[in-house]
């Protein structure tokens, strides 16, 4: 992976802020003014609208359109068709009832997904909530609160049921919070860990 | 905006049916005899299908599929990777036991949604339904039953929780049934609401 | 429908092994490697990845996405936007806590999807089950346990709600297992069905 942005022959890059080693893949759109740090991969069909900030490493995998609001820290991963939004109450522009509502950004909420922090595939994330660091989502989650750091969230709505490792092994639900995998040893932290 | 269809140099229109203003941005398709009204945004990696029938001022967000049997009054707004059904019992054609249930169309279900409703992001709508004037579907819902003008549904399966106003805003849950946005008025009407 | 494999100006096809017949759509790619049956329809903006291995008669609707350690066997439907996965934790590989588990394939899961059986739109299938001969998944479905040959899977999650006939019908829950609509005849098979 050389110093170079990638763009698949097939893909768009409209963006002047795309770091190096950065790949974009066939029929993605990087739109212009969107900010994406260095070495990150950016599925198949995904869709990176003005607006979106996504740090450096970061996985975005096929089909996940990231706007206008949502930030992705360093090395996050998005799972293929994750959705996020960013109107809770979404409205036509040609509903004469609604353009008030649309005169303004007033409608723009945002999404912060913390560093290293893993977003399920086909997973939901409601805007206004921040994913902690190193939490995880599951596949097919609604996630409409905040989640703690290195949670496991699953379900609708989405829960907390248990806590992973920064290298995505789940943790012991008993006993000290040391990872089987790697070895990585935790304590709890407000609502959710933090490394030892 | 003009009175031409914008069509994005990465996007396919097959359709002669595009009303003026509509926009179809990239990788987008517009198939065939695919019946599209005025001033619509339909974005980046959305499908409408020959047999589809979108009215005026109608927003597609990205990656929604609007297939054959299906039909979008008025400024209603589909949220992005909302997902559309028309056949309750999916079989592939080359499935010999399957083959004729595929002789005609009798496989083929509609769903109506109604003059300024909302599907939000990664619902699902199954087929035979249909969701009333100015209704919300909340993101990730899945709605398999009519839904009334008005109402908000959300969960699995969706379930009415809550009315919104045509502008889009939640509506008291008690007393007078007032938008604290735009102060729009309404009274009971059915399973629904209707403004006064 | 010739010999020939058919494959739409704007899509892309890298692999050598799509069998004849088979049609692959407008911004759909194939990667190379990928084995693709005969007489398969690949619609819009699919994406089958290298090391995913695709039976003949195989409809893949709009947005799907079938990723290496994914097998569908024969005359499988898998409806828009139902999601595959392949990893249990995932992480992004430049996250430094996360690049040991991403040294070999050791966090590779496969999936199979029998002869015959249809996949839900907007359903998820968790890496590592079976879905048996001719079941369904319902729309909206989170799969991640195996299902039962015949058996009809909904919710979240996913539980056996009834059996289904190889033709697409419900069977009846009580009394004789003869399918309405094809007249055939099914009887206990573990804890699914089989035909008599």
């Amino acid at each position: 992976m050389g110093s170079e942005v990638f763009v698949h022959p097939q893909a768009l890059n409209e963006s002047s802020q795309v770091g190096a080693g950065t790949r974009i893949w066939a029929f993605a759109h990087v739109m212009k003014g969107a900010v994406v740090g260095e070495k990150c991969n950016i599925g198949d069909h995904a869709f990176i609208e003005t607006g979106a900030v996504v740090g450096n490493g970061v996985i975005i995998k096929n089909g996940v359109g990231v706007w206008e609001g949502v930030t992705l820290e360093d090395a996050v991963f998005v799972g293929p068709f994750a959705v996020f939004t960013n109107d809770r109450f979404p409205r036509s522009r040609h509903n004469p009832h609604a353009v008030a509502r649309y005169k303004d950004d007033s409608w723009l909420e945002h999404t912060t997904i913390r560093k290293g922090a893993s977003l399920g595939a086909n997973s939901t994330i409601m805007c206004g909530v921040t994913v902690g660091q190193y939490a995880m989502v599951a596949a097919n989650a609604f996630v409409r609160e905040d989640v703690p750091d290195f949670a496991l969230v699953a379900g609708l709505p989405g829960r907390v049921i248990g806590y992973v490792c920064a290298c995505g092994l789940k943790l012991p639900s008993t006993g000290a919070l040391r990872c089987s995998g790697c070895g990585a040893e935790y304590e709890s932290a407000g609502k959710g860990l933090r490394m030892k």
